[in-house]
C-alpha cells in the first residue's frame, strides 16, 4: 500500500481542516464549521481512500468524493439529532441543542448542498457516477431514517424490517464510500458492485455490533454509556429477537419494562440484560453478525485484484470489529 | 415561439404529474407527493422553458432541469414552513402542520436529494453546469433564509441588507431557472450571464411587488389576505423604509405598533397603512420596483438573440407585474 491508515487519516484531517467556510450568515456557517471540525472517526472517508488504494487508484483524487461523503454524513447527523431530540453527540452539544431547531434545519440543508458543491471539484468524467451515487445514497438514508422513526410507534417490527432499516440507514453509506473510492480508481463495474456489497454487508455487521455493545460492551473501553437503547426501548436487533424468543415470566418482564421509559435506568438495564443473557442473546447476535461478516468476505474475495491489495481493508474492518484474524 | 405559455404550463404539469414516487415509507413519500401535486403557479419551471425558447433550444430537454428546480423550490417551502411555523400554504395545511416536524424535515431532505436525482436524467455534457447552478442556488437560498430569520431578532436592518436578503432568498432562484433554460439551449456564456442577471433583477422587483400587495393589494383580485406582514411585524421594504423616513408622532405610532404582534389586526393594519399612505410609501416602493424592472430590461436588451425571441419573456414578466406595456 502506498499509504498506511494513519497517513490516510492525516490526509483526510488536512483536507477537512482546509475546507473554507464563509463567515456570514454566522448562524448558518458556524454550526457547519462546528460539526465538521469535531472530527469523529472519519471512518467513511477513510473507507473511500482504502478502497481507492485497493484498486490502485490515486488517493489524492478520491479525497474529493471522500470528503463530500463525510460532509453528507455530518448533514444527516445534524438533522437526525433534531428528530431524535439528542442533546449530545461526540461528547459535545448537538447543533439543535447548542443553537436551535431552525438553525439545525437550515445549516444541515446548506451542508447537504455543500457536499454536492464539494463533489463538483472532481472534474473527471466519472463525476456523474459519483453524483448519482450520492443521490441514491441520500434518498436511501432518508428512507432508513423514516423507517427507524416509524418503528418507534409501530407495535410489531419484524427482524427482516429491522435489517432493511439498518441497511438503508447506515449500511448503504458504508457501501457508497467504498464504491466512490473504486469509481475514482476506475475499477470495473463488476468490482464496483462487489466492493459496494462488501461495504453494505459489513455495514450490517457493524450495526449489529453497535447493538451488542450497548448491552454487553465495556464502558471503559468504548467510552459509550451502556444501556441507552434499553432505557429508550430502542427497537434494536436484541430487543426484537428477545421479544421473539422469550416465554412466560421472561416475556412478561420484558413487556413490562419495554412499556415505558420512566423506570429506574440501572434497575431496568440489569433486569433486561439478565434476561438477554438467559436467552443467549449475545451468542445469537454474534452468530448473525458473523454471518454478515462471512458473507462480506465472499464479496471481497470476488473482487478481481491482486489479493495483497485487500489486506488493508481487511485489517481496517477487522479492527473495527475487534477481530484478531 | 414554438409553444405559447399555456402549452408550456401544460408540459410542466404533465411532467410533474408523471413523476413516479415510491409508496414506502409512506411518511416519507406521501408528503412529497402532497407537496408536488399542489401545483402552485409553476412559475420557476415556466421561466426555464421560456428562456430555453428565447435561445431557440429544445424545450423538451429543458424540462428536466426545470422540474428539478421546481422540486428544489418545493423542498425549500417544506423546510421554510417549519422554521416560520406557517400552518397554511397554497390554501392547504403545510407538511409540518399536517404531519409533524420530523416528517417535514426528512421528506424535505429526500425531495432535495430527488431534485438532484431528477437532474441526472439530463445526459448531455452541460449537466455539470446545471448541477453547479443548483448547488450555488441552494447554498445562496439557505443564506437568504438565515438572513431573514436573523432579521426577526435584529434591532436594526438596513435597506441594503434587506435587498441582499431577498436577492438570496428569492431572486437568485428566478435567475437560476432562466439560466438553466439558457444552458440547455447552448446559449453563450455572455448570454447566460445576462439572462441570469435579468432574472435576479426582475426577481427583486417581484418581491417588492409582493411587499406592496400585502399592504395595498386588492384581496378579491389576488386572493391573499392583506396585512399579514404588518400583523407579524415582518421587516419588509415598506416596514424598513417607513421607520427610516417617519418622524414625530408617526414614528412613535409605528414603533408602538411594531413592538408586538398582539394588537387587534384590523386596527393595526388601518393605522399603519394610514401612515404608509401619508409617507407616500406606495409611490416610493413602486419607484424602487420600477428601477429594478428597468435595470432588468437592460440585461434583457444586452442578450444577443433575435429581438422577437424576447417577447414571450417580456409578456410573462409584465403579466406577473400587472403591467400593460
Amino acid at each position: 500500500m502506498k499509504y498506511n491508515i494513519d497517513e490516510l487519516i492525516e490526509k483526510i484531517s488536512k483536507e477537512v481542516s482546509g475546507l473554507k467556510f464563509k463567515s456570514e450568515p454566522a448562524l448558518l456557517y458556524n454550526p457547519i464549521q462546528y460539526t465538521m471540525n469535531q472530527g469523529g472517526k472519519r471512518l467513511r472517508p477513510l473507507l473511500s481512500l482504502v478502497s481507492c488504494q485497493l484498486f490502485e487508484g490515486n488517493v489524492n483524487e478520491s479525497l474529493i468524493p471522500a470528503v463530500s461523503l463525510e460532509m453528507f454524513h455530518n448533514f444527516t447527523l445534524i438533522h437526525d439529532d433534531i428528530m431524535d431530540k439528542a442533546p449530545i453527540r461526540r461528547g459535545v452539544e448537538t447543533v439543535y441543542k447548542k443553537w436551535n431547531e431552525s438553525v439545525a434545519i437550515l445549516s444541515g440543508d446548506a451542508l447537504f448542498a455543500m457536499a454536492y458543491d464539494h463533489l463538483m471539484m472532481y472534474e473527471k468524467e466519472q463525476l456523474k457516477y459519483l453524483v448519482k451515487l450520492l443521490n441514491e445514497t441520500a434518498i436511501g438514508v432518508c428512507e432508513g431514517q423514516q423507517m427507524d422513526m416509524d418503528f418507534e410507534t409501530k407495535a410489531s417490527v419484524t427482524i427482516e424490517e429491522y435489517i432493511e432499516m439498518i441497511r438503508l440507514k447506515t449500511a448503504i453509506l458504508i457501501g457508497a464510500c467504498l464504491k466512490a473510492g473504486a469509481i475514482t480508481a476506475n475499477a470495473s463495474v463488476e468490482n464496483q458492485k462487489n466492493i459496494y456489497l462488501f461495504g453494505e454487508t459489513i455495514g450490517l455487521a457493524f450495526q449489529l455490533m453497535d447493538d451488542l455493545l450497548d448491552v454487553f460492551g465495556d464502558v471503559t473501553k468504548f467510552g459509550k454509556t451502556n444501556g441507552g437503547d434499553i432505557r429508550e426501548n430502542k427497537k434494536t436487533y436484541l430487543y426484537l429477537k428477545a421479544l421473539e424468543i422469550a416465554e412466560g415470566e421472561n416475556l412478561k418482564t420484558l413487556q413490562h419494562y419495554f412499556s415505558s421509559t420512566n423506570f429506574d435506568p440501572t434497575e431496568k438495564f440489569d433486569v433486561v440484560k439478565g434476561i438477554y443473557e438467559e436467552l443467549n442473546l449475545k451468542e445469537i447476535t454474534e452468530k448473525l453478525m458473523n454471518a454478515y461478516y462471512d458473507k462480506a468476505q465472499q464479496y471481497l474475495k470476488a473482487i478481481d485484484v491482486n489479493p495483497e491489495n485487500k489486506n488493508q481493508l481487511i485489517e481496517l474492518t477487522n479492527n473495527i470489529m475487534q477481530r484478531d484474524h
